[in-house]
């Protein structure tokens, strides 16, 4: 069954709005969420109402926090998020980061006392639609075990990139540091599929391709070796350390049963191009690209989500029936 | 043979001099040659100064640069390297961008028109000891194939991170987004080792692990499949697109047999975590690092070089001997 865009925001944001969620939260979560559904990023679509409703009726996260934005230096923003949301605190910064950014040619938003529970490039996209060059990282909860290490420390710590690309779609990726992203794994597990080498271990450390085995006690792996485990160990570092958040392994939700979202910090840092020296930002990363298409790249990161937001355009977005339904019914649910 | 660090740094100076560069730039590249021999890390350290003659004598880089800053914005810096090597252009530069960091809470050093033909981690752990937060990104030749392309387009483009940490070194990585550092094929080659499965490409594009095929118009692949590639993209983006220096492919050196340094850009974000809500950063830091610990993780990305410096200071760097007649060799040339 398709479904406008408008159509699903305006459902999901009835659903939050029945959860105790309040209107400005709503709206953005709602948003995001829709957006991520249109883009054909499943495993942050729809599929995460189930997991947000959770937290909500679990007290874990406040659903009516109000983020206290602080200007903190010419260059610095932080927010404390107040035990809400990571994208609502990024709103309401949002403003000043720009504005400093464009300022000083290069600022920071650390958000802190925070929940993030979506993709991350929908951060980052918006400010390479503005010109902007922007990159975040956000920690989540213990479920990557770090090079030699043999217990889990780390989130699956996503760091996400974005660029303008003249004449095109911004550049923009967005990766777990760990072998897979959880809602991959959550998706396999739900589909039966089995995960690539190397992505997890079970509950006794031992190397599995089963996602129930790593969602039940198991554990992933970092990308890349001692790299990725590096990388996410940075990530931590510049998400929980600088903001003022907690690191993965130092939230306790056991009194929360259904809480899925990780208590965290997330970093932006936004970079102004038109400081650049020489030819514009835009135009040289438009070379890069059309040297890599020569090169035979065919695929770039982020022109699948491009290609299935037209498409979503044209014909709507497609849910399964009774995915509809289910929404449906939280959204008149009392 | 072991050598003081203070006579090695001094014998690789009078190299310098000897060879045409100017006495602030010899000053700049001994030490940081000397350092990454102190350390451990050879393929950076005197096995280098070769290369460095071999292109100061094809004309291809400016020993005698000097660079010129540029006070950008409150929160940027740029530099203009003139033709001359990355490392006296950031020490130039450095008061500059450390003062507006600590007065901005973040600034960004745009190094462009620049030759960086050494280690990345000595250029953002001097960063970490004043208590800062560095990451830096350079890029270098083509050299690096991208996820899904058949011909080279990226360099080796190495990421860089350093942060204090409270009673101990700083945590300091420097990761090269390639399978492999360049240093070490050419090492591997010099020693006759085979590198390891998934590294490199020869010259048809067929996968080998054959150091020699690799130098010899083969190419590397990235680290991580297209993740590594995807940060491989956003060094060159950074280091070159942002700082108006060139593109791994943009820069042909055929006129200048002998050349082997990147005619490149260079990029250092500067954070500073006094302005961090919450407990200081260095102490959260060690909080992370000794999870890390508890979690066994017995090896951490720059310890191995702590040890080498520690060592360089009771005992002296080990130089095999012939490598020392040679430097001493080339101090004398005229």
């Amino acid at each position: 069954m398709p479904i406008a865009f408008a159509e699903l925001a305006s459902l999901l944001q009835a659903i939050f709005l029945r959860h105790g969620v309040a209107p400005q939260v709503a709206q953005v979560l709602a948003h995001n969420c829709a957006t991520a559904e249109q883009d054909g990023a499943t495993s942050h679509g729809v599929f995460r109402i189930n997991g947000y409703l959770a937290t909500l009726a679990s007290g874990w996260v406040d659903g009516r926090a109000v983020p206290v934005v602080e200007d903190v230096a010419s260059g610095y923003v932080a927010v404390d998020a107040a035990g809400g949301f990571a994208q609502p605190a990024l709103q309401a910064a949002r403003p000043l980061l720009v504005s400093k950014a464009r300022a000083a040619g290069i600022a920071v938003l650390a958000i802190r006392n925070s929940h993030h529970f979506a993709a991350l490039w929908p951060d980052v996209e918006p400010f390479a639609r503005e010109g902007l060059v922007a990159l975040s990282v956000v920690n989540s909860m213990t479920c990557v075990v770090p090079q030699g290490g043999q217990r889990p420390v780390f989130g699956t710590n996503p760091v996400a990139f974005a660029a303008p690309c003249a004449g095109a779609e911004p550049i923009v990726f967005d990766m777990a540091t760990s072998a897979l992203a959880h809602g991959d794994v959550q998706i396999a597990a739900r589909e039966g599929h089995s995960l690539p080498p190397g992505s997890g271990v079970d509950r006794h450390g031992q190397p599995t391709c089963d996602p129930r085995a790593v969602l039940d006690g198991g554990a992933l792996l970092p990308f890349g070796g001692h790299k990725g485990s590096a990388l996410s160990m940075m990530v931590e570092l510049l998400s929980a350390a600088l903001t003022g958040g907690h690191f993965a392994f130092e939230f306790d939700w056991s009194q929360h049963p259904g809480a899925q979202t990780p208590w965290t910090g997330q970093l932006i840092i936004v970079i102004d191009p038109a400081k650049t020296a020489g030819a514009p930002f835009a135009e040289r990363a438009r070379t890069l690209v059309e040297h890599m298409r020569a090169a035979g790249v065919e695929r770039f990161s982020g022109e699948r989500r491009y290609r299935n937001r037209q498409r979503a355009a044209r014909e709507g977005i497609w849910l399964e029936e009774p995915q509809l339904a289910q929404l449906r019914q939280w959204a008149e649910q009392q």
